[in-house]
């Protein structure tokens, strides 16, 4: 770690307390607490990965991923939140490398590069939460992700329609990012981002979410009908977004493992919670720990075993996605992400599977750590893809060289 | 089927719409729905293992496992719940059992037989909602079920003092039979079991358990403090308890493969919600189902695969503890059953776990057919115990021809 | 079991020590030992499934799978070649039922009737070896085998050419059934089958096949070229092949099921072994013995957990083979028999690893019950198709109703 | 990689062309190609871990470990027989580490010190081929390795009786370093380490060993019979054994991961084997590579994750006992081996599961790449230790502090 790193990281070791007290009524009732808005902001972390040319901390990957980890331990919900928060500095940090990468003719980085900067330094120097929407819920059969979320051109901007299914702290954030296809066209090409603030008049919640896990991200996602988004807040150049993959360093817009993250902090937390209890409960009328025995053994064995995978996973995909020079070829290390991200979703959940086991019937309380961790990391196994589905891409990488479209468009919303 | 059979299960098809209108309610309450104890009882159900000569319908396991599986499709707490009421009936059986085996002396004789037929009386005749309590929350190193709860003699009867923390139906059941060892000793030849009418002073209901599956079976158990029990609802001749496990089929009071039966009903609707939604469920703009997909039917075959395995380990072990002449020594049953339980108990929850990665992010939410599934069957993984100790114990059982001792009891609560 | 069952079962029993003397040697050197041919054949063993009218000693499935297991204990080779030999009977009983189900044209029973009944005699009377080779290793996307090798017409007969590249007991067997297609389409309808002797002119052997296991099968496989088959020993009525799988019970020509037995019965003989070295072999100067430890505890209870839900398997399959009234619709009972196969095959597997890993270095030797028996059990995961395939087929059944075809032809062999 | 890395990696890379010339001839014979200890001393490499001061390369852990990875990808059983005699390089380096640590009072330092640097000289400049025999095959209960090999005092040095069962390089190795305890007690304390010519009279070669894998090691092992050994070329002051696991970095004498990665060579050259055959073998008919399937493309995923997680394993070990500072406590780094060991052996052996099932029928031959490495890599699951014994030994450690003990001594071979 450099100085700046642990700088940076002290931060986020500050709100961990806040974040702790709350977590367990976040769960119950469902609700992203309010509070930790402020808390996070304040502590400067909403621009964790911002440069401090725009009043960010300047942290990268590294940190982001310890940010996301130990907050989990803390929080999941908030941790997972909190993760697309900062994702959303990469669309102000790639259309701003691919500016210099050369992507972008003359005429098109005046624009680019405005709309970059007021994203970054919305979540920089404003401290605003800025909440990311890209996935919906429609599916197709030739694309990870499809939108039909469409924006129409109209006077001074643009009308956008559209349901965005998934995206957390929604009715929490400050600023949405909503990624929508122009109507000018059905391919990735015509993607474009828009900035919208959370009270624009269109801008609708839909009804809450109320999952098995992760239950305090608020992520049910939003309404837009005919909302207005004036052009200096469109990011609608043409090709922008196929031009922010190709400077990424991961898949897609990169940096996912931090969202792994989360859910390897969740089994940390759980993983603690029943070596405590294994190794502080004692057989009646003994000192001796009940995790002693062959069978709480062999569970703690495995636990062990399983969590520590996972973090060799997370550590690895790290390295490649920050190691300059680049150790292997991108395409490889977004081929090495399709299985990492299974393997961590995987073995963190297994964690929580050998915990429930070892720690029996009297830690099956729902607000306990153990059922709580046992639902935060159920959704990590649906959460972006199954480890199935991220096997089959990597072998479709390497039997054919690539793997199937990740981002397409269907016919719009209205 | 037989003929018997067949009309037994037409009797509990009766019953299912009416549970199934509660499931989801009392899930998200965590409480066991009061109208079911009408239902079943006037059904004639909870005579269901009763001989008709006691007012029962005569029926064995085959028919036990039938209905917990076939009660679990529709509410997998109910189903729970009814099973540990119908297991009270071995309190009756067994007793007769050891008489029939000549196990017992003359002068005994009539008083367990007393006992025993009261106990199958209030089930048949009666219809009253019969619940066991067995288990306690005290760990002991050498015994799988350890007994604290302690009774002490006098005037006309006994007092009883101690905590059941274990026991479906609490606060719900119209009688208690409560496993308690005697004050005269230490050893299982002291376990004595008694009839506890709900309202009897000195019982009280211990704090609600708010648990992450199988929540609306009011398993909280309850708290004895004097609780006086009469001589005539008292079975304390010495041994019983050990000559009524020499007289059962399987493990213990056997039966328990029925109570696996309820995992099996609660993974068959898993399931059965799965495989509707993946063939009902087409890619945008066509009519191809996603369950076609190389990842679905990937998960499609595990949830299958898994479900299937479930079921033939308890169809085994029920063929097992019904045939006639016994296929096998009843040791080898006890041994096919720790493994069996364990197995079908990992296979369901399995079953879960593939229906959640097949059905995606949109089929997390607390009250569908997915999380109450995967967190009803999460019990099933501690429940009783879990997979890897039923192996250890099989082992054991096939190293040094017994296994490790299941019942003990530890000094008083007193 | 009944007692004819229990008769021909008796005939199985005397012919194993021939068999399990042979067995090292056998998996040593790779060669099918010879003598087993007239062990077998004068045991009446090659009409095992052969109707008594034939001279077959009248046995079903239950028959066979009981054959093949027990055999499997002895020498797993020699059982898996026996399979074959006896599957062979499929392509006399199923013309027959095809008869009988009213399947063929009037004028076509009389040669159809001829052909089935010449090849159960060569089975049951004569006593001969049949060996039945259907496979051959052309990969085609849209079916599970295919067919490339063609009949071509000539005066009073067939010319046969092409390369059965699997099939056991090449070189050993008195008679080969060849499945090939007619030159004059490229359908299953154009399938057909020739009875050839061994020393027939144009046919000749493979090079010999050094397997990891299964080394003893002789299944190399023939080469024809220009072979003639004379009228009276060919099955060229169009659509034979397709009535045949359509009055089978089970997958195909049904009976697979006995050729999993074969892997349970070599499991079966692994496990044995295991148990044997775990309960005898003591700790240095004591008399515990080592499978004691909650290690070896731990392996011995995978295994048994193995073992046993191969056999649960495979006697639900038989059971739907041969219940009469059928338990379950014929497509049904294909479908489980996708996923059994697999299920047995791997869970068979795993009791070789695990007795592999709970024995120890010491009993890896080459030669060692452990070593063939994880060499052998190998042969199963890729033998016929990995379990993977087997649960995709069985999915695209539960989705749409139909698998993929399982046979198919591709452009002839000239 | 540093210049010297480098410069050593390469020194590796010349010797294996000729290693993987003999590769399939050797596992086929079971024989340790002998020209082999002609090409690794010539090329330096015989004191890859020897400091340069005492004529060999100075390479540690993360050059042993690239080696032998290397060397498996080439010939699996070259590379565990070079990974034992490289192994030995620990009696020189670890006693000369006890005595910087002041571990020996000044009086033993000199004969501890001409020890160490005569075993590190017979490596490094004299390019001897120096075998390490350490286990044995007795089984105790409460110590993983048990040695009853004994050295009794005679006129100008030790007489030694016993046999060491597990030893590579039998026969081959020009001499044998070999531990034993002192007849003068029966703890650690009393371990010793004897050099030994291979000719010494009372030296005998056990039976050679024909195992399923790992064939051409020479692992059979020596007889002692009353074999003399002079005063220096013996090891004998008090607890040397105990001071040199103290200054290990790792469980033991450390560097047992360079043993594992000759496993992970092992399952890469199966996995490239594979790949390539996927890849290149097409439809019939067709350029499609039957490598695309949704089945093939599953056993694939399987295959890399399988890979991936057993390198991560590895090269984490690695870092843990490379790193300066350390990273963690010696505790932690030898529980850590405890699970990586199981989970690198277990892991590479199901890539050539994976393999045999994707590859088919067709490539069982036993020479062929999969048979072998399916062969090779079974040994990994039992060679040291299964992983489940890993992990119950890391849950000790983390449930009591302390693992069970590692060495013990029995009572005498007299």
């Amino acid at each position: 770690m450099t100085e700046a790193e642990r700088e940076r990281a002290y931060r986020v070791d500050q709100v961990l307390p806040a974040l702790a007290k709350q977590a367990i009524e976040a769960d119950l009732s469902g609700e992203f607490p309010l509070e930790h808005v402020r808390t996070i902001s304040e502590a400067g972390l909403l621009g964790l990965t911002v440069p401090t040319a725009y009043g960010g901390l300047g942290g990268g990957l590294r940190d982001l991923s310890a940010a996301t980890y130990a907050m989990a331990t803390a929080c999941p919900s908030t941790s997972l939140a909190y993760f697309f928060q900062c994702s959303g500095s990469s669309r102000g940090l790639l259309p701003l490398a691919a500016i210099e990468a050369g992507l972008f003719a003359d005429d098109e980085v005046p624009v680019v590069r405005s709309f970059g900067e007021k994203v970054l330094r919305r979540m920089g120097e404003e401290g605003r939460w800025v909440a990311n929407f890209a996935s919906e819920s429609v599916r197709s059969k030739d694309a990870a992700v499809t939108i039909a979320t469409e924006a129409s051109r109209t006077d001074g901007g643009w009308l956008l329609n559209g349901v965005k299914s998934f995206g957390c702290a929604t009715g929490v954030a400050d600023d949405y990012l909503v990624t929508a296809k122009l109507d000018t066209g059905d391919t990735a090409e015509h993607l474009a981002v828009f900035l919208i603030p959370r009270d624009t008049p269109g801008v609708s919640e839909r009804a809450k979410w109320d999952a098995i896990g992760m239950r305090a991200t608020a992520t049910h996602g939003i309404v837009l009908e005919n909302a207005f988004v004036p052009d200096e807040n469109a990011l609608t150049v043409p090709a922008t977004f196929v031009k922010m993959t190709q400077v990424s360093r991961g898949s897609f817009v990169g940096n996912q493992v931090a969202l792994s993250s989360v859910y390897i902090g969740a089994a940390q937390a759980v993983y603690d919670f029943a070596l405590h209890f294994l190794t502080t409960t004692t057989y009646h009328g003994t000192d001796e720990p009940i995790g002693g025995s062959d069978l709480h053994r062999q569970l703690i064995g495995k636990m062990r075993a399983h969590l520590d995978t996972a973090y060799l996973w997370a550590r690895r995909q790290i390295l490649l996605e920050t190691a300059d020079p680049e150790v292997i070829p991108k395409d490889d290390v977004v081929a090495n992400w399709r299985v990492a991200k299974g393997e961590i979703a995987d073995n963190c959940f297994q964690v929580a599977v050998q915990a429930l086991k070892a720690c029996g019937t009297g830690n099956t309380g729902m607000a306990g750590a153990i059922s709580r961790g046992l639902r935060d990391l159920s959704m990590g196994l649906v959460q972006g893809f199954p480890a199935e589905r991220g096997r089959l891409e990597a072998a479709s990488y390497l039997v054919f060289g690539k793997e199937g479209d990740q981002f397409g468009t269907v016919g719009g919303a209205r």
